[in-house]
C-alpha cells in the first residue's frame, strides 16, 4: 500500500508518497508560493534529476491537483494513477486536548481542528485547508490527521498547567501543549531500537534542533515534558525565536517602546533567537562562519548551547536520571559543533562524546565515547515516515 | 561598632541594630502603613516584651526619625545616643550595571540609583526616600548601599543576555539582573563554612525559597546564573507570581482578554503562582493544610516543587556538576515537605534527604543522609548581617 503525506503551510505544501510495504519513498516534493506568482513545484525522486513544475496555482486545491498528476505524469510520476494512493495522511500542528493520537478524518475530526485553529492561528488553517482540497480531489481515500502535540499529551498536568490563574486553563486552554511531537516519537523509537532496549525501560532526552527548536523529556516512550509551551516560541533560543524570557518583558517593552501586543509578537517571533543576538542571520552555518572575528555571532552560538545544556540538565531531573540523548532536525543531525557544546560539562550526568564518532552529518549515529554511561545519538528525523504509519495503522481498521 | 541597617519598602520600614563585635542583633523592628492611618513600629528585643508605638507617621523621615527615637528610648532603647551608630547600611533593589558591590553613599551613587529606577519602579524610589530620609537626619553618619543585584553581577554573558534583538540591551538595559543576591551570597558562604572548604573549590545551587523565591548557580563564590530575570517576576513559581511562562502567553492573553500591559502585569504578579493555581491561598501553610482534600491545592504544591526540581538540575548542568544544595528564606528554612519533596529523584545526581535531619525549621541544618555525595542544607538567611558586614567594611576604610 502507498500512503500520500500532506504538509501544508499557508503557502507550501510539501509531500512525499511513501511505499509502505518496505517504507520506502517513491517520491518526495515541494510546492512553494501557492497564490502568488511564481508558484511552483519541485518533485525528487530517487535516481532522477530533479522535476519542476511551473505554475500558477491559485489555492491548495490546485497545488493538491498539481501533486496528484505529477505522481501520475507519464514520464515525470512514480504511479500509475490516484487509485494506487490507498490513504493520506496529513500532517496537523494543533489537536488542543482533544487528540492524544493520530485519528481517522470525518466531519466531527474537521470541526475540532477548527476550534484548535484560534490555538495555531498560523499553522491550523492551512492544515484544514489542505484537508478540504485533498477531500474534494480524492472523496474515497481514506484520510488521517497526525498532530504534532498528540504525543505530549501524556504529560503530567504538574508539566502543562502554568503557574497562572486557573480559570485561564479551564476558560481559555491556556497550558502546555508542546510540539515537534511526531519527530520527538520518531527519533526516541529508532534510540531504543538501537539500544536493543524496550522503549518501555529507557528515560530517553530528544533535541530536535531546527530553525523551530524543542526538547523533550521521555519516560518509558510517553512524553513528560517539553520545551515548547502554549505556543511554539517558547523554550531553547532558536533561529528567530525567542524562546523563554522574563515574561515581564513584554510587557516592559510594550509600555517603554510603544508597541501593540502584535508587534512584540512579531519581534519575539521573527526577530530574536540567535538572529537578534548576533544581528548577522538565524542561519547557523553563517553564524559559526562568522563566530571567529564576530563576538555577537559567537555569543548568539553560547546562548543557544548553553540553553540546550540547561533543558538537557533540568530533564535529567525531570526523569529522574538519563539513559540515553538524542540529537535531530537539521542542526541537530548535522552540526558537530553544536552536539558537542550543547553536551560539554555533563560529564557529571555521565555524558562523554567521542569526537571522531561525532564528527558526522546527517546519518544515524552513536556519538558517545564508549565508556558514556548515557548514550548519546545523532537521529535523522523522519515525521513523514512517521505521519505514514500511523495513517497505514488506522485505514487497515 | 553598631550598624543600623535599614530596608525601605514602598509603606513599609524595617531596621535592625547590630553590634558588629559579636554580630549580634541588639534590636529588631518594623514600621508598617507609612503615611496612612494606623501606622506604627514594633520593637523585639532578645529577652524583653514586643515594644509597640502607635503613632502616625507621613512619610519614610518620620519613620526613621521614630526608629532612631525608639532606640534611644530611655526605657525601651538600646543605645544611649543616636552617635554610637557608626554607620548605616541600605538595602537597594537594583543596581542595575552599575554595581557589582556595595559601596559608600554620595551623590553620585543616588543618581545612579534613580536611573536604576526605571528598572525597578516599585522598589527603587522608597529605597532612594530612605536613604534621603537618613541623610536628612544623620548627615555625619556614614552610609552605604547594599545591592540585591550585585552579586549577580559575576553572571557571564551567556547567561545574562536573553535572546532577543542586542539593541534591547544596548538601549534598554534588558537583561537577567537576578535579585536575592546578599542571600544567596550569605547562605553560599555559611555552607562553605560548615562543610570546612574554601568556597572557591565549591559549586552550589542555593534557593532562595520565600513568598519571592529564585536560585542561584554559584561557581566558586560567584553567581554563574539565577532565575530571577529582567524583575523578580521570572524563574520559579512563587506565591503570587507566575515565573517563567511562554511569554506569547502574555500577548495571547492582552488581545484574548482585552488586557493592557498593567492589567497582564498585575495578574502575573499577582494572581498567579501558588495563588494563581490553587485559588485558595498564596501562603504554603494554607496550601499545605488544604492540600489532601483539594487537587488544585495539591497541584499547585506540585507545580512549585517541580519546577524547583528542574532549575537545580538545570543548574547542576550550568556548574558542570554540583556539591551542595541551600534551602533558605520563609519556606526553606522551615518547610521540611518542599525540600524533600524538590530533591525527589535528584539520587541520579547524588542527593539523598535523611527523612530525620530534615525534620527541621529555622536553624543551620544538614538535611542530607550520610551517604548522599550532594551535601544539602537548610540555612536561615541573614541578609541583614550581610548588609552590616559589607557596611562595616566600607566604612572602616
Amino acid at each position: 500500500m502507498k500512503v500520500l503525506v500532506i504538509n501544508c503551510g499557508s503557502s507550501s505544501l510539501k509531500y512525499q508518497l511513501i511505499n509502505m510495504e518496505n517504507e520506502s519513498c517513491l517520491a518526495q516534493g515541494l510546492i512553494e508560493r501557492i497564490g502568488t506568482e511564481g508558484s511552483g513545484l519541485t518533485q525528487k525522486v530517487e535516481g532522477r534529476e530533479k522535476y519542476i513544475v511551473k505554475q500558477y496555482m491559485k489555492d491548495h486545491k490546485d497545488a493538491i491537483k498539481i501533486v496528484l498528476d505529477t505522481l501520475v505524469d507519464e514520464t515525470n510520476g512514480v504511479i500509475k494513477n490516484v487509485e494506487e494512493i490507498s490513504s493520506v495522511g496529513h500532517r496537523v500542528v494543533h489537536g488542543g486536548e482533544y487528540y492524544s493520537s493520530s485519528v481517522v478524518i470525518d466531519e466531527k475530526v474537521i470541526q475540532a481542528l477548527e476550534e484548535c485553529s484560534k490555538l495555531a492561528p498560523l499553522h491550523n488553517p492551512p492544515n484544514i485547508i489542505g484537508i478540504n482540497a485533498c477531500k474534494a480531489l480524492m472523496p474515497n481515500t481514506p484520510m488521517v490527521a497526525v498532530f504534532d502535540t498528540a504525543f505530549h499529551q501524556t504529560m503530567p498536568d504538574h508539566s502543562y498547567i502554568y503557574p497562572l490563574p486557573y480559570e485561564l486553563y479551564e476558560d481559555h486552554k491556556i497550558r502546555k501543549y508542546g510540539f515537534h511531537g511526531t519527530s520527538h516519537k520518531y527519533v526516541s523509537q529508532v534510540a531504543a531500537e538501537m539500544m536493543g532496549k524496550d522503549i518501555k525501560d529507557l528515560k530517553i532526552i530528544s533535541c530536535h534542533l531546527g530553525n523551530g527548536a524543542s526538547i523533550c523529556a521521555i519516560d518509558g516512550g510517553k512524553s513528560i515534558d517539553t520545551t515548547m509551551g502554549f505556543t511554539p516560541l517558547a523554550g531553547l533560543a532558536m533561529g528567530t525565536r525567542a524562546g523563554d524570557i522574563d515574561p515581564a518583558i513584554v510587557t516592559y517593552l510594550m509600555q517603554e517602546l510603544d508597541l501593540t501586543p502584535a508587534q512584540v509578537s512579531d519581534l519575539m517571533n521573527k526577530k530574536s533567537g540567535v538572529l537578534g543576538v548576533s544581528g548577522i542571520s538565524s542561519d547557523f552555518r553563517d553564524l559559526k562562519a562568522a563566530a571567529e572575528g564576530n563576538k555577537r555571532a559567537q555569543l548568539s552560538l553560547d546562548v543557544f548551547h548553553y540553553r540546550i545544556k540547561k533543558f538537557i540538565s533540568s530533564y535529567a531531573g525531570a526523569l529522574g536520571g538519563v539513559d540515553c540523548i538524542i540529537f535531530t532536525a537539521g542542526i541537530g543531525e548535522n552540526s558537530s559543533d553544536a552536539r558537542e557544546a550543547s553536551c560539554e560539562g555533563l560529564e557529571f550526568l555521565g555524558v562523554r562524546i567521542d569526537k571522531e564518532k561525532n564528527n558526522v552529518a546527517g546519518k544515524v549515529a552513536e556519538i558517545s565515547a564508549e565508556e558514556s554511561i548515557v548514550k548519546v545519538f545523532a537521529i535523522p528525523t523522519n515525521e513523514e515516515l512517521m505521519i505514514a504509519r500511523d495513517t497505514k495503522e488506522l485505514c487497515q481498521l
